[in-house]
């Protein structure tokens, strides 16, 4: 078994963030299966307290909106919704009239806000032309938002493929001491990428085995059957980081895919976003100096271990957590669960 | 009068390059002053044959979707929407339902698109909460597209300011020559920047005049005032420039602006794209290695000396062709054209 | 005139700025017009306490050493150094030896520094081939850094040209006033950049004029007489500015270079590095969670407006405060200064 | 064993894409443990032709020179030279007198060049600070350059450390067919990156067993032994791939170094370098426009799991062919193949 360093949150969850809470809404019916999960980054007053954020950009065959404000302001101002890649309109205009109506219930006439969607591809199994998820469904995941979310096959990640088995919505946390303190590092993954003859599971080359169980050839030709997919990625943490070290983190999460096999292939949409839930800023600030805090840059070692091992953990729990799913056209997707053989269980390999 | 080292196209628009094209549909009730503008690449076929692309973020407090994908690929894919800052959702989604019937008319099933919708903030005379824009709006302005186009306050420039007069659509050209051959350097601007005392106009720093002349003060107090707005660029060009080479061309569509005067404000998203129909990448492309035409990097100088004077020229253009619009609570924006003196006029600083 | 919207500081230099220090090596033969600048952030400490910083490359076309990790770390370790283009290497390492001096003096094992040497191409007055530039001389500079330094052709500046008239070393400073306080912002420039034709003063178009009093047609041939050159612009300042805000001003600072004409060239390498000295990190520092300071996002206008204002007097005062100097081959740059005409002067361009 | 998708080269070096050759000139006293190591893109004429090239900055802990202008211009225009990093300003310094002889040799007469020094830190065994490399040694690199060369700790290898072994140069290479005719992906490594608790070799976590058979706790306190170190990636290719494209590769070159067990700690400076021989750019070329060849998007699957191969296998490859060495004061580093158990080895994990 690997290593594991760094000790889990109480639910293993990025909600073991104090504040971060998550809320799905998915969409199961015949030709639809799909959804929405949102990412709140406080239980409520993202629009006047924005936390410090950041983003990385793996591979940008993308659609996720937001990023480019993010980047330049270094905070965010919305939860954070994924879905399907042909619901970004929708779902961005969902997060504008939330953004509206939480703004007038404070008294506060907004009249501008960044929406942060991001997305994976879930044509496999839904049928994406159909734009299934509407705003309703977005305020129905954000109203159900908890601690004590869902994973696998819910969400946005109703329709989701992972290393070509089930995957969707898995999450995991890993907590670190500084100074003394005990703080958190929550992930959280949309998981939609990779081929199954890659896959890895603690060093076990389990593709080619898995591969031939599910009929899928061990060795494809990348001419017909190109890696496609896409993966987001959102940190969250309560350390107190500056949006430059948030970027570095991000940048990290690409080793946690690694690590399961992943090759970051040229079809799928790889995006980071963290965020620090520790000195948000609040839009009614009056000084002009502001006194933030933020790691002793030579701490980030154990920020980068602790991201990856969750990153890795939370793809893992995507797959793990997942119901074998039957959608378009009859097309199946197994779950990796009912799939592992009693000899990888016994590895113990997940919690 | 300024230095104009290069000829204007024949409609000195951006649709002088061949085969692009552009559309309006301006929304104007009591409540609504704005709109949609479309920049179509190509009078068809822009899913099937994709423009090689690139984009700049001069100021990245913009909402901007597309960007990251064109960064990634160097390819365009669909029409540019321009709208204003709380429609960029709906538009997004009318961009994907046109793809899908424009693909299912060619018998292509679209299963991912990467709609380009940039905006600008309207709000100052337009309800923009109301997201007035809607697909039908959308399909409007795109089976409305020519290449004689208006200018001014239509389209997305139907709310938009531009230092604090008012601003919109602008779009000027210019020809290049090379290798014998002329080539056309095509510009059209969403102007919706900067501050009045800032206005340069061909070196004349005509501002607090101007601020004078309608009541503003010359000297604003940042804390109370500060420079907000936003302006999409968008080059177009049959010249064969690589993505890196457009890229290049971008970072440079800040020397235009800052000709006027502006300063590219902390509020103010800026957001250049620009994209050659020179040697688009076919979808249905079956060879491996390709052949493809690129400029000299040697001759750049010349480009961007064209595409800065064309920047310049367009965001003029979109204030001299606007006429004063009165919106949202009565609030009013003055036409530069109506209040240039003859002094202004008489240096004939434009075409 | 130009409106001035901000006050200068005392010397109207970056030293303006508390602790930073500027120190010149001029070597002036009959063969070399060459030399070293040298920024020091601190009169001393730089190794052990590193100001928080960040560049922006305006255009890539050079070769200044030490960006990469300004750029990940947020901090500059070092003095920045500027130089001729084949000088960069024996100027790094003799930063690398005043580094191993400097810590073995203070009891440090210095194991790995990250030199910031900057460069333009002084080739036109220059043998550059000599590589005229050694250890000595770059001790030397140090060694002499003063808060009243000269300007225009020395230092680093002895041959550089700017506009194709005499450039080098210039300097600036802005007050900003936060939470009732003044802080300072400086700014240095080794300019090198631009054609004379395009060279514009206060609005002023002199390009022409003065293109003609030197000898030089009004209109060239780019395949002829590209534009060459660069320009390398530090900004320095107290104000407690985290990295990404100084990203933010290095950003504006193309926007001084424009305000005079510049088009930033393809063949121009155009560098900005700002730093703070408001919160530097310390070495020593053993807490995991750190307290800082950062400006008020919302107050950013008045850090680029007066970073703008004092990059593009900087550049200006490069040229005013140069003589005419005769170099290489008997080629001539001519003075700024020499060639206004009593009208120009009289318009009090500069204090 | 892992999956190996793709054919090795003749030699499994970076030599196999015709015309890169690679030269070493290695230092080996008592106190220095050290030297260079050049990559040649071609056996001459790399500044009258220069490759296509990009570079992507993994952790930007580090010092490498040239960057900046391989990611402006998409070009490279001198040989790559790797080197301890206090000596990159003398390795920078001979490559700037090896291009302005080779020139003069040609009758050009060079004004202006951009070296690439990459660098890593090998004060572990080396008395970095003595900066023992010096221009003839970096001109005995260049003339020795051969296909054939050696790997391990030889050249800039000499004082590396790689996962706390020994580690310094290793490469590999791997065939793609494209149109029907094989081209050649090679990579050449500079390692002295990672932590051995964290060595994976072929999913076999060996870290931990590796860490107590050399004396190294398993568990590391990063407040007391931080992930330093750095790693330099070169790639190299005669399949032609744009600026843009090989960005791509260089991006998933992390991906390689994860396979290993990398995290890509804090304090690693791990900087690619990619490009290909395919289409230079030619300092003479006098046409406006070129024809140049890419390769199809849709294929860089191929590309990219020919390059993570290469990457992971140059990586191994530079461990197990380093021998144990002693360095300064007394400090050792052990050779990865002495201290596989012949359990590993029979697994023919290297070929």
């Amino acid at each position: 078994m690997q290593v594991q360093e760094f000790k889990r949150g109480e639910l293993n969850k990025i909600s073991d963030v104090p504040g971060v809470l998550v809320g799905h809404c998915t969409i199961d019916t015949t030709s639809s299966k799909t959804g929405v999960t949102v990412v709140l980054p406080a239980a409520s007053g993202v629009y006047s307290s924005k936390p410090v954020a950041a983003s990385f950009v793996l591979n940008g065959y993308g659609k996720s909106t937001g990023l480019i404000q993010i980047d330049e302001l270094g905070t965010l101002e919305t939860p954070i919704a994924l879905t399907n890649t042909l619901n970004v309109g929708l779902v961005h205009d969902a997060l504008v009239e939330h953004a509206i109506l939480e703004c007038e219930a404070t008294g506060f006439d907004l009249k501008s806000v960044n929406p942060v969607v991001c997305e994976c591809n879930d044509s496999y199994l839904n049928d994406i032309k159909l734009r299934a998820v509407k705003a309703e469904h977005v305020f129905k995941a954000i109203h159900s938002a908890s601690a004590n979310f869902a994973e696998g096959d819910v969400g946005a990640g109703k329709g989701m493929s992972c290393h070509q088995l089930k995957g969707g919505i898995g999450s995991a946390s890993r907590l670190v001491r500084l100074d003394g303190r005990l703080y958190t590092l929550g992930v959280l993954v949309l998981s939609n990428h990779g081929l199954l003859r890659d896959l890895v599971i603690q060093g076990q080359a389990v593709g080619e085995e898995l591969s031939r169980k599910v009929g899928l050839a061990a060795r494809l030709d990348f001419r017909e059957n190109p890696d496609k997919g896409s993966i987001i990625i959102i940190l969250a943490s309560d350390i107190p980081l500056s949006d430059r070290q948030l970027g570095r983190v991000c940048k990290r999460s690409g080793i946690g895919l690694a690590r399961l096999g992943s090759r970051m292939g040229h079809g799928s949409g790889e995006i980071a976003i963290a965020f620090s839930t520790s000195c948000p800023v609040r839009v009614d600030e009056t000084a002009d100096i502001l006194s933030v805090s933020i790691l002793n840059e030579e701490r980030m070692d154990m920020v980068f271990r602790a991201s990856i091992e969750a990153v890795e953990e939370a793809v893992l729990k995507s797959m793990f957590h997942a119901s074998r799913v039957k959608g378009l056209d009859g097309r199946v997707r197994e779950s990796l669960r009912e799939l592992l053989t009693q000899d990888l269980l016994s590895e113990g390999f997940l919690a």
